[in-house]
Protein backbone atom coordinates (compact mmCIF):
# COMPACT_ATOMS: atom_id res chain seq x y z
CA UNK A 1 0.00 0.00 0.00
CA UNK A 2 2.34 2.76 1.07
CA UNK A 3 5.36 1.42 -2.19
CA UNK A 4 4.97 3.90 -5.02
CA UNK A 5 3.36 0.95 -8.07
CA UNK A 6 5.58 -0.19 -10.34
CA UNK A 7 5.13 -1.27 -13.70
CA UNK A 8 6.04 -4.70 -12.25
CA UNK A 9 4.20 -5.03 -9.26
CA UNK A 10 1.67 -7.54 -9.43
CA UNK A 11 -1.85 -5.70 -8.79
CA UNK A 12 -2.50 -3.35 -11.53
CA UNK A 13 -3.35 -3.02 -14.82
CA UNK A 14 -6.59 -4.85 -16.50
CA UNK A 15 -4.77 -8.64 -17.01
CA UNK A 16 -3.94 -8.28 -13.28
CA UNK A 17 -7.22 -7.79 -12.02
CA UNK A 18 -8.30 -10.70 -14.06
CA UNK A 19 -5.36 -12.88 -12.09
CA UNK A 20 -6.63 -11.33 -9.03
CA UNK A 21 -10.26 -12.69 -9.52
CA UNK A 22 -9.25 -15.63 -10.68
CA UNK A 23 -6.90 -15.89 -7.75
CA UNK A 24 -9.35 -15.06 -5.45
CA UNK A 25 -11.65 -17.43 -6.85
CA UNK A 26 -9.67 -20.47 -6.68
CA UNK A 27 -8.04 -20.07 -3.48
CA UNK A 28 -11.00 -18.55 -1.75
CA UNK A 29 -11.80 -21.30 0.56
CA UNK A 30 -8.44 -22.05 1.50
CA UNK A 31 -7.83 -18.69 2.81
CA UNK A 32 -10.80 -17.20 3.73
CA UNK A 33 -13.13 -19.75 5.59
CA UNK A 34 -12.44 -19.72 8.67
CA UNK A 35 -12.64 -15.45 8.56
CA UNK A 36 -15.46 -15.07 10.05
CA UNK A 37 -16.58 -11.91 12.07
CA UNK A 38 -20.04 -11.14 13.74
CA UNK A 39 -23.12 -9.03 12.62
CA UNK A 40 -22.61 -5.42 13.96
CA UNK A 41 -18.52 -5.93 14.28
CA UNK A 42 -16.34 -3.15 13.03
CA UNK A 43 -13.55 -4.31 10.90
CA UNK A 44 -11.23 -2.32 8.72
CA UNK A 45 -9.29 -4.04 5.46
CA UNK A 46 -6.40 -2.36 5.42
CA UNK A 47 -5.20 -2.25 1.28
CA UNK A 48 -8.07 -3.95 0.08
CA UNK A 49 -7.16 -2.84 -3.94
CA UNK A 50 -9.12 -3.76 -6.41
CA UNK A 51 -11.50 -6.05 -3.98
CA UNK A 52 -10.51 -9.24 -4.93
CA UNK A 53 -10.49 -10.13 -1.49
CA UNK A 54 -12.85 -8.06 -0.28
CA UNK A 55 -15.79 -10.44 -1.58
CA UNK A 56 -15.12 -13.21 0.26
CA UNK A 57 -14.49 -11.19 3.34
CA UNK A 58 -18.04 -9.65 3.41
CA UNK A 59 -19.55 -12.91 1.76
CA UNK A 60 -18.18 -14.68 5.10
CA UNK A 61 -19.30 -12.60 7.63
CA UNK A 62 -22.68 -10.98 6.36
CA UNK A 63 -24.07 -7.84 8.69
CA UNK A 64 -20.50 -6.73 9.51
CA UNK A 65 -19.20 -2.87 9.52
CA UNK A 66 -16.71 -2.95 6.50
CA UNK A 67 -14.55 0.14 6.23
CA UNK A 68 -11.84 -0.69 3.45
CA UNK A 69 -8.75 1.80 3.11
CA UNK A 70 -6.40 1.89 -0.27
CA UNK A 71 -4.02 4.40 -1.34
CA UNK A 72 -5.60 4.59 -4.69
CA UNK A 73 -9.09 5.91 -5.28
CA UNK A 74 -9.34 4.05 -8.44
CA UNK A 75 -8.54 0.67 -6.88
CA UNK A 76 -11.25 1.53 -4.40
CA UNK A 77 -13.80 2.18 -6.87
CA UNK A 78 -13.31 -0.87 -8.59
CA UNK A 79 -13.57 -2.77 -5.26
CA UNK A 80 -17.05 -0.84 -4.62
CA UNK A 81 -18.08 -1.83 -8.14
CA UNK A 82 -17.05 -5.48 -7.38
CA UNK A 83 -18.96 -5.43 -3.94
CA UNK A 84 -22.30 -4.20 -5.85
CA UNK A 85 -21.85 -6.53 -8.49
CA UNK A 86 -21.75 -9.59 -6.15
CA UNK A 87 -25.16 -8.00 -4.72
CA UNK A 88 -22.83 -7.34 -1.06
CA UNK A 89 -21.91 -3.90 0.69
CA UNK A 90 -22.35 -0.89 0.90
CA UNK A 91 -19.11 -0.76 2.60
CA UNK A 92 -17.32 1.95 3.83
CA UNK A 93 -14.08 3.13 1.97
CA UNK A 94 -11.42 5.61 2.62
CA UNK A 95 -8.26 6.93 0.61
CA UNK A 96 -5.50 6.45 3.42
CA UNK A 97 -1.93 5.64 4.10
CA UNK A 98 -1.55 2.19 6.28
CA UNK A 99 1.05 4.11 8.04
CA UNK A 100 -0.99 6.88 9.06
CA UNK A 101 -4.74 5.51 9.37
CA UNK A 102 -7.42 8.53 9.65
CA UNK A 103 -8.91 6.69 12.54
CA UNK A 104 -9.04 7.22 16.20
CA UNK A 105 -6.92 4.80 18.72
CA UNK A 106 -9.20 1.14 19.04
CA UNK A 107 -11.42 2.12 16.62
CA UNK A 108 -12.08 -1.21 15.08
CA UNK A 109 -12.88 -4.93 16.83
CA UNK A 110 -10.56 -6.44 13.79
CA UNK A 111 -8.32 -5.82 10.79
CA UNK A 112 -7.84 -8.04 7.90
CA UNK A 113 -5.22 -7.47 5.42
CA UNK A 114 -3.87 -9.68 2.56
CA UNK A 115 -1.48 -9.81 0.27
CA UNK A 116 -0.41 -6.41 1.60
CA UNK A 117 3.01 -6.84 3.59
CA UNK A 118 4.44 -8.43 0.94
CA UNK A 119 4.52 -4.74 -1.08
CA UNK A 120 5.33 -2.59 2.19
CA UNK A 121 9.09 -1.36 3.22
CA UNK A 122 8.62 -1.07 6.85
CA UNK A 123 5.99 -3.82 7.69
CA UNK A 124 6.66 -3.54 11.14
CA UNK A 125 5.73 0.28 11.09
CA UNK A 126 2.39 -0.76 9.30
CA UNK A 127 1.58 -3.13 12.32
CA UNK A 128 2.06 -0.88 14.73
CA UNK A 129 -0.20 1.68 13.27
CA UNK A 130 -2.64 -1.57 12.99
CA UNK A 131 -2.68 -2.25 16.31
CA UNK A 132 -3.59 1.54 17.36
CA UNK A 133 -7.15 1.42 15.91
CA UNK A 134 -8.06 -1.67 16.90
CA UNK A 135 -9.45 -2.08 20.31
CA UNK A 136 -7.66 -4.03 23.20
CA UNK A 137 -9.12 -7.83 22.67
CA UNK A 138 -9.58 -6.99 19.18
CA UNK A 139 -7.62 -9.32 16.34
CA UNK A 140 -5.38 -9.10 13.22
CA UNK A 141 -5.83 -11.16 10.49
CA UNK A 142 -2.89 -11.20 7.74
CA UNK A 143 -2.46 -13.44 4.84
CA UNK A 144 0.70 -13.47 2.77
CA UNK A 145 2.53 -15.73 0.12
CA UNK A 146 6.05 -16.97 0.42
CA UNK A 147 7.89 -17.84 -2.81
CA UNK A 148 10.49 -19.70 -1.19
CA UNK A 149 7.84 -22.29 -0.66
CA UNK A 150 7.24 -22.97 -4.37
CA UNK A 151 8.14 -26.51 -4.95
CA UNK A 152 7.47 -28.35 -8.71
CA UNK A 153 8.39 -31.23 -10.64
CA UNK A 154 9.61 -31.43 -13.43
CA UNK A 155 12.77 -29.04 -11.72
CA UNK A 156 14.00 -26.26 -13.69
CA UNK A 157 16.91 -24.03 -12.85
CA UNK A 158 15.03 -21.37 -15.84
CA UNK A 159 11.95 -21.42 -14.35
CA UNK A 160 13.72 -20.56 -10.58
CA UNK A 161 15.53 -17.68 -12.39
CA UNK A 162 12.19 -16.26 -13.70
CA UNK A 163 10.70 -16.60 -10.15
CA UNK A 164 13.87 -15.27 -8.58
CA UNK A 165 13.36 -12.14 -11.10
CA UNK A 166 10.48 -11.42 -9.28
CA UNK A 167 11.31 -11.45 -6.15
CA UNK A 168 14.18 -9.28 -7.00
CA UNK A 169 12.19 -6.56 -8.75
CA UNK A 170 9.56 -6.60 -5.43
CA UNK A 171 12.51 -6.59 -2.96
CA UNK A 172 13.98 -3.23 -4.86
CA UNK A 173 10.55 -2.21 -4.71
CA UNK A 174 10.95 -2.27 -0.97
CA UNK A 175 8.68 -5.65 -0.86
CA UNK A 176 9.10 -8.85 0.57
CA UNK A 177 7.51 -11.93 -1.96
CA UNK A 178 9.17 -14.30 0.47
CA UNK A 179 7.50 -12.36 3.60
CA UNK A 180 5.22 -15.10 5.05
CA UNK A 181 7.71 -17.25 7.08
CA UNK A 182 8.30 -13.89 8.69
CA UNK A 183 4.83 -13.64 9.67
CA UNK A 184 5.04 -15.03 13.34
CA UNK A 185 8.44 -12.76 13.90
CA UNK A 186 6.52 -9.49 12.73
CA UNK A 187 3.37 -10.03 14.96
CA UNK A 188 4.99 -10.78 18.05
CA UNK A 189 7.13 -7.98 17.18
CA UNK A 190 4.55 -5.68 17.29
CA UNK A 191 3.71 -6.87 20.59
CA UNK A 192 0.43 -8.93 19.39
CA UNK A 193 -0.70 -12.04 21.49
CA UNK A 194 -1.85 -15.35 20.46
CA UNK A 195 -0.20 -15.19 17.59
CA UNK A 196 -1.33 -18.20 15.41
CA UNK A 197 0.54 -18.75 11.90
CA UNK A 198 -1.01 -21.31 9.73
CA UNK A 199 0.32 -22.16 6.38
CA UNK A 200 -2.00 -23.10 3.60
CA UNK A 201 -0.75 -25.76 1.14
CA UNK A 202 -1.97 -25.45 -2.73
CA UNK A 203 -1.16 -28.62 -4.90
CA UNK A 204 -1.72 -28.97 -8.24
CA UNK A 205 -0.97 -31.99 -10.20
CA UNK A 206 -2.97 -33.99 -13.10
CA UNK A 207 -5.91 -34.96 -10.49
CA UNK A 208 -7.05 -31.35 -9.87
CA UNK A 209 -7.59 -30.13 -13.30
CA UNK A 210 -9.42 -26.80 -11.80
CA UNK A 211 -5.77 -26.05 -10.13
CA UNK A 212 -3.32 -26.67 -12.79
CA UNK A 213 -5.43 -24.45 -15.03
CA UNK A 214 -6.60 -21.83 -12.28
CA UNK A 215 -3.60 -21.80 -9.76
CA UNK A 216 -0.07 -22.85 -12.32
CA UNK A 217 -1.27 -21.19 -14.89
CA UNK A 218 -3.46 -18.14 -14.20
CA UNK A 219 -2.32 -17.11 -10.63
CA UNK A 220 1.41 -18.21 -10.47
CA UNK A 221 2.66 -18.29 -13.85
CA UNK A 222 0.85 -15.43 -14.88
CA UNK A 223 2.36 -13.60 -11.93
CA UNK A 224 5.72 -14.35 -12.63
CA UNK A 225 5.46 -13.48 -16.55
CA UNK A 226 3.87 -9.89 -15.58
CA UNK A 227 7.34 -8.92 -14.62
CA UNK A 228 9.28 -10.25 -18.38
CA UNK A 229 9.32 -6.35 -19.47
CA UNK A 230 10.72 -4.49 -16.46
CA UNK A 231 12.83 -7.69 -15.35
CA UNK A 232 14.19 -7.28 -18.90
CA UNK A 233 14.90 -3.82 -18.44
CA UNK A 234 16.41 -3.83 -15.27
CA UNK A 235 19.14 -5.94 -16.82
CA UNK A 236 18.15 -9.48 -14.36
CA UNK A 237 17.75 -11.30 -17.32
CA UNK A 238 16.98 -11.52 -21.20
CA UNK A 239 14.66 -12.82 -23.46
CA UNK A 240 15.48 -16.16 -24.11
CA UNK A 241 16.51 -16.92 -20.80
CA UNK A 242 12.99 -15.21 -19.01
CA UNK A 243 10.91 -17.18 -21.71
CA UNK A 244 12.93 -20.46 -21.30
CA UNK A 245 11.74 -19.95 -17.24
CA UNK A 246 7.87 -19.39 -17.87
CA UNK A 247 7.99 -22.62 -20.51
CA UNK A 248 9.84 -24.26 -17.44
CA UNK A 249 7.13 -23.32 -15.36
CA UNK A 250 4.31 -24.29 -17.87
CA UNK A 251 5.76 -27.77 -18.14
CA UNK A 252 5.32 -28.42 -14.35
CA UNK A 253 1.14 -28.30 -15.52
CA UNK A 254 1.62 -31.47 -18.06
CA UNK A 255 0.24 -34.66 -16.82
CA UNK A 256 3.29 -36.00 -15.03
CA UNK A 257 4.01 -32.47 -13.32
CA UNK A 258 3.09 -31.09 -9.90
CA UNK A 259 3.34 -27.67 -8.34
CA UNK A 260 3.20 -26.79 -4.51
CA UNK A 261 2.57 -23.11 -2.93
CA UNK A 262 2.22 -21.94 0.45
CA UNK A 263 0.28 -19.22 2.16
CA UNK A 264 0.52 -18.31 5.56
CA UNK A 265 -2.30 -16.89 7.39
CA UNK A 266 -1.96 -15.34 10.57
CA UNK A 267 -3.96 -14.10 13.69
CA UNK A 268 -3.16 -12.09 16.45
CA UNK A 269 -4.99 -10.27 19.63
CA UNK A 270 -4.16 -6.85 20.58
CA UNK A 271 -3.61 -7.17 24.42
CA UNK B 1 14.90 -51.23 1.28
CA UNK B 2 16.67 -52.58 -1.90
CA UNK B 3 19.46 -49.84 -0.95
CA UNK B 4 22.53 -51.76 0.97
CA UNK B 5 22.47 -49.32 4.13
CA UNK B 6 25.29 -46.52 4.68
CA UNK B 7 26.68 -45.04 7.42
CA UNK B 8 24.59 -42.19 6.37
CA UNK B 9 21.37 -43.66 5.60
CA UNK B 10 18.75 -42.52 8.60
CA UNK B 11 16.86 -45.33 10.03
CA UNK B 12 19.87 -47.27 11.63
CA UNK B 13 21.45 -46.98 15.18
CA UNK B 14 20.37 -46.66 18.39
CA UNK B 15 19.63 -42.86 18.25
CA UNK B 16 18.49 -42.88 15.29
CA UNK B 17 15.64 -44.89 16.33
CA UNK B 18 14.77 -42.84 18.82
CA UNK B 19 14.54 -40.23 16.49
CA UNK B 20 12.42 -42.10 13.89
CA UNK B 21 9.92 -42.51 17.37
CA UNK B 22 9.76 -39.21 18.09
CA UNK B 23 9.06 -38.10 14.52
CA UNK B 24 6.54 -41.05 14.11
CA UNK B 25 4.99 -39.25 17.35
CA UNK B 26 4.71 -36.04 16.47
CA UNK B 27 3.83 -36.97 12.76
CA UNK B 28 1.74 -39.80 13.59
CA UNK B 29 -1.91 -37.46 13.28
CA UNK B 30 -1.05 -35.67 10.14
CA UNK B 31 0.63 -38.51 8.29
CA UNK B 32 -1.70 -41.55 9.44
CA UNK B 33 -4.91 -40.13 10.41
CA UNK B 34 -6.93 -40.61 7.22
CA UNK B 35 -5.63 -44.41 6.84
CA UNK B 36 -7.81 -46.86 7.89
CA UNK B 37 -8.54 -50.63 6.65
CA UNK B 38 -11.29 -52.65 7.42
CA UNK B 39 -11.07 -55.61 9.73
CA UNK B 40 -9.75 -58.83 7.89
CA UNK B 41 -8.11 -57.05 5.64
CA UNK B 42 -5.22 -58.04 4.32
CA UNK B 43 -2.18 -55.54 4.48
CA UNK B 44 1.15 -55.24 3.20
CA UNK B 45 3.64 -52.62 4.95
CA UNK B 46 6.23 -52.64 2.36
CA UNK B 47 9.82 -51.52 3.70
CA UNK B 48 8.30 -51.18 7.93
CA UNK B 49 12.10 -51.13 9.28
CA UNK B 50 11.84 -50.63 12.63
CA UNK B 51 8.33 -50.26 13.10
CA UNK B 52 8.15 -46.65 13.61
CA UNK B 53 5.14 -46.39 10.93
CA UNK B 54 3.46 -49.73 11.78
CA UNK B 55 2.44 -48.78 15.41
CA UNK B 56 0.41 -46.07 14.10
CA UNK B 57 -0.67 -47.96 11.09
CA UNK B 58 -2.11 -51.07 13.88
CA UNK B 59 -3.95 -48.39 15.81
CA UNK B 60 -5.76 -46.75 13.20
CA UNK B 61 -6.78 -50.20 11.90
CA UNK B 62 -7.50 -52.68 14.83
CA UNK B 63 -8.14 -56.14 13.26
CA UNK B 64 -6.27 -55.93 9.51
CA UNK B 65 -3.90 -58.83 8.61
CA UNK B 66 -0.60 -57.47 8.69
CA UNK B 67 2.25 -58.46 6.92
CA UNK B 68 5.73 -56.66 7.28
CA UNK B 69 8.79 -56.80 4.80
CA UNK B 70 12.01 -55.94 4.93
CA UNK B 71 15.14 -56.58 3.95
CA UNK B 72 16.82 -56.60 7.42
CA UNK B 73 15.29 -59.20 10.06
CA UNK B 74 16.96 -57.09 12.92
CA UNK B 75 14.75 -54.28 11.56
CA UNK B 76 12.13 -57.03 11.58
CA UNK B 77 12.84 -57.75 15.10
CA UNK B 78 12.55 -54.58 16.52
CA UNK B 79 9.29 -53.32 14.81
CA UNK B 80 7.68 -57.06 16.36
CA UNK B 81 9.08 -55.91 19.89
CA UNK B 82 7.66 -52.65 19.51
CA UNK B 83 3.80 -53.75 18.31
CA UNK B 84 4.10 -56.27 21.37
CA UNK B 85 4.97 -53.45 23.87
CA UNK B 86 2.20 -51.00 22.60
CA UNK B 87 -0.11 -54.14 22.94
CA UNK B 88 -0.54 -54.51 19.25
CA UNK B 89 0.06 -57.53 16.91
CA UNK B 90 0.90 -59.63 16.35
CA UNK B 91 1.08 -59.43 12.47
CA UNK B 92 3.60 -61.63 9.91
CA UNK B 93 6.86 -60.68 9.15
CA UNK B 94 8.99 -61.37 6.56
CA UNK B 95 12.41 -60.89 5.23
CA UNK B 96 11.87 -59.64 1.76
CA UNK B 97 13.57 -57.71 -1.12
CA UNK B 98 10.48 -55.02 -2.65
CA UNK B 99 11.57 -55.75 -6.01
CA UNK B 100 11.50 -59.40 -5.62
CA UNK B 101 8.00 -60.07 -3.36
CA UNK B 102 7.81 -63.30 -2.02
CA UNK B 103 3.63 -63.43 -2.89
CA UNK B 104 1.32 -64.63 -5.25
CA UNK B 105 -0.46 -62.05 -7.72
CA UNK B 106 -3.45 -60.09 -5.78
CA UNK B 107 -2.66 -61.26 -2.60
CA UNK B 108 -3.31 -58.10 -0.29
CA UNK B 109 -6.12 -56.03 -0.55
CA UNK B 110 -3.91 -52.62 0.30
CA UNK B 111 0.07 -51.85 0.49
CA UNK B 112 1.56 -49.28 2.47
CA UNK B 113 5.00 -47.52 2.80
CA UNK B 114 6.29 -44.76 4.53
CA UNK B 115 9.53 -43.20 3.98
CA UNK B 116 10.52 -46.01 1.57
CA UNK B 117 10.44 -45.07 -2.28
CA UNK B 118 13.21 -42.25 -1.36
CA UNK B 119 15.44 -44.75 -0.73
CA UNK B 120 15.31 -46.84 -4.02
CA UNK B 121 17.07 -46.19 -7.02
CA UNK B 122 14.22 -47.80 -8.56
CA UNK B 123 10.68 -46.55 -7.27
CA UNK B 124 9.72 -47.14 -10.49
CA UNK B 125 10.11 -51.21 -10.55
CA UNK B 126 9.04 -51.37 -6.99
CA UNK B 127 5.69 -50.05 -7.59
CA UNK B 128 4.78 -52.13 -10.25
CA UNK B 129 6.02 -55.12 -7.81
CA UNK B 130 3.64 -53.57 -5.17
CA UNK B 131 0.91 -53.36 -7.60
CA UNK B 132 1.54 -56.89 -8.65
CA UNK B 133 0.89 -57.92 -5.36
CA UNK B 134 -2.17 -56.04 -4.46
CA UNK B 135 -5.63 -57.55 -6.09
CA UNK B 136 -7.88 -55.17 -8.97
CA UNK B 137 -9.66 -52.57 -6.84
CA UNK B 138 -7.35 -53.03 -4.10
CA UNK B 139 -5.41 -49.73 -2.89
CA UNK B 140 -1.35 -48.41 -2.38
CA UNK B 141 -0.47 -46.15 0.17
CA UNK B 142 3.04 -44.16 0.29
CA UNK B 143 4.07 -41.39 2.03
CA UNK B 144 7.42 -39.70 1.79
CA UNK B 145 9.50 -35.94 2.69
CA UNK B 146 10.44 -33.65 -0.04
CA UNK B 147 14.04 -31.53 1.24
CA UNK B 148 12.97 -29.04 -1.15
CA UNK B 149 10.13 -28.14 1.24
CA UNK B 150 12.34 -27.12 3.58
CA UNK B 151 11.34 -22.93 4.46
CA UNK B 152 12.80 -21.35 7.63
CA UNK B 153 13.54 -18.04 8.88
CA UNK B 154 15.70 -16.50 9.14
CA UNK B 155 17.60 -17.62 5.63
CA UNK B 156 20.60 -19.19 6.36
CA UNK B 157 23.18 -20.46 3.03
CA UNK B 158 25.06 -22.28 5.76
CA UNK B 159 21.97 -24.65 6.88
CA UNK B 160 20.71 -24.61 2.69
CA UNK B 161 24.27 -26.00 2.38
CA UNK B 162 24.18 -29.05 5.23
CA UNK B 163 20.49 -30.17 3.80
CA UNK B 164 21.94 -29.83 0.50
CA UNK B 165 24.85 -32.55 1.83
CA UNK B 166 21.92 -34.69 3.03
CA UNK B 167 20.21 -34.47 -0.25
CA UNK B 168 23.63 -35.38 -1.77
CA UNK B 169 24.80 -38.67 0.04
CA UNK B 170 21.56 -39.82 -0.07
CA UNK B 171 21.52 -39.46 -4.07
CA UNK B 172 24.73 -40.90 -3.95
CA UNK B 173 23.08 -43.81 -2.50
CA UNK B 174 20.98 -44.09 -5.01
CA UNK B 175 17.13 -42.26 -3.45
CA UNK B 176 15.96 -39.37 -3.57
CA UNK B 177 15.07 -37.00 -0.85
CA UNK B 178 13.11 -34.90 -2.45
CA UNK B 179 10.59 -37.39 -4.18
CA UNK B 180 7.37 -35.96 -2.43
CA UNK B 181 6.65 -33.63 -5.66
CA UNK B 182 7.18 -36.80 -8.16
CA UNK B 183 4.99 -39.19 -6.68
CA UNK B 184 1.92 -38.19 -8.45
CA UNK B 185 4.24 -39.21 -11.53
CA UNK B 186 5.45 -41.76 -10.26
CA UNK B 187 2.10 -43.70 -9.03
CA UNK B 188 0.25 -42.68 -12.34
CA UNK B 189 3.47 -44.03 -14.39
CA UNK B 190 3.05 -47.35 -12.83
CA UNK B 191 -0.24 -47.85 -14.25
CA UNK B 192 -2.20 -47.18 -10.95
CA UNK B 193 -5.20 -44.89 -10.89
CA UNK B 194 -7.38 -42.50 -8.90
CA UNK B 195 -4.33 -41.26 -7.98
CA UNK B 196 -4.56 -38.17 -4.77
CA UNK B 197 -1.76 -36.72 -3.88
CA UNK B 198 -2.21 -34.93 -0.76
CA UNK B 199 0.86 -32.69 0.93
CA UNK B 200 0.90 -32.42 4.88
CA UNK B 201 2.44 -29.45 6.42
CA UNK B 202 4.29 -29.30 9.16
CA UNK B 203 5.12 -25.85 10.56
CA UNK B 204 6.28 -24.97 13.52
CA UNK B 205 7.10 -21.41 15.42
CA UNK B 206 7.08 -20.21 19.18
CA UNK B 207 3.21 -20.74 19.13
CA UNK B 208 4.17 -24.40 18.84
CA UNK B 209 6.74 -25.26 21.07
CA UNK B 210 6.02 -29.05 20.80
CA UNK B 211 6.68 -28.92 17.39
CA UNK B 212 9.68 -26.82 17.52
CA UNK B 213 10.70 -29.69 20.19
CA UNK B 214 9.29 -32.71 18.09
CA UNK B 215 10.09 -31.31 14.62
CA UNK B 216 12.82 -28.78 13.95
CA UNK B 217 15.54 -30.30 16.74
CA UNK B 218 14.63 -33.62 17.18
CA UNK B 219 13.89 -34.94 13.54
CA UNK B 220 14.92 -32.63 10.98
CA UNK B 221 18.01 -31.22 12.84
CA UNK B 222 19.02 -34.71 13.85
CA UNK B 223 18.54 -36.36 10.53
CA UNK B 224 20.97 -33.88 9.14
CA UNK B 225 23.28 -33.75 11.94
CA UNK B 226 23.79 -37.47 11.00
CA UNK B 227 25.16 -36.84 8.13
CA UNK B 228 27.98 -35.11 9.16
CA UNK B 229 30.78 -37.63 9.66
CA UNK B 230 29.47 -38.88 5.85
CA UNK B 231 29.76 -35.12 4.87
CA UNK B 232 32.98 -34.90 5.83
CA UNK B 233 34.68 -37.72 4.55
CA UNK B 234 32.49 -37.51 0.97
CA UNK B 235 34.44 -34.10 0.74
CA UNK B 236 31.17 -32.20 0.68
CA UNK B 237 31.79 -30.42 3.53
CA UNK B 238 34.03 -29.23 6.27
CA UNK B 239 33.13 -29.58 9.94
CA UNK B 240 33.10 -25.68 10.38
CA UNK B 241 30.61 -25.26 7.30
CA UNK B 242 28.51 -28.05 7.99
CA UNK B 243 28.39 -27.19 11.74
CA UNK B 244 27.42 -23.26 10.82
CA UNK B 245 24.75 -24.97 8.93
CA UNK B 246 23.34 -26.74 11.84
CA UNK B 247 23.58 -23.67 14.05
CA UNK B 248 21.87 -21.79 11.59
CA UNK B 249 18.81 -24.41 11.44
CA UNK B 250 18.88 -24.44 15.27
CA UNK B 251 18.56 -20.64 14.90
CA UNK B 252 14.87 -21.45 13.32
CA UNK B 253 13.87 -22.71 16.53
CA UNK B 254 14.62 -19.59 18.47
CA UNK B 255 11.65 -17.12 19.28
CA UNK B 256 11.53 -14.97 16.17
CA UNK B 257 12.09 -17.74 14.01
CA UNK B 258 9.63 -20.64 11.82
CA UNK B 259 10.26 -23.59 10.06
CA UNK B 260 7.82 -25.37 7.31
CA UNK B 261 8.62 -28.75 5.93
CA UNK B 262 6.08 -30.70 3.21
CA UNK B 263 5.15 -34.62 3.66
CA UNK B 264 3.86 -35.49 0.19
CA UNK B 265 0.49 -38.88 1.01
CA UNK B 266 -0.25 -40.39 -2.18
CA UNK B 267 -3.12 -42.82 -2.77
CA UNK B 268 -4.48 -44.69 -5.76
CA UNK B 269 -6.20 -48.03 -6.53
CA UNK B 270 -4.77 -51.22 -8.55
CA UNK B 271 -6.91 -50.86 -12.27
Amino acid sequence: MTATPTPYVHGYGGTEQQRLQDQATTLEALLHADTRYGPGEMVLEAGCGVGAQTVPLVRNSPGIRLTCVDLHAESLASAEARLAEAGLGPVTTQVADILALPFPAARFDHAFLCFVLEHLPAPEAALLELRRVIRPGGSLTVIEGDHGSTLFHPECPAARHAIACQVELQRRAGGDAQIGRRLSALLRGAGLEEVRVSPRVVYADAGRPALVEGFIHRTFIAMVAAVRESAIAAGLTDAGRFDAGIEGLRRTAEADGSFTYLFFKATARNP
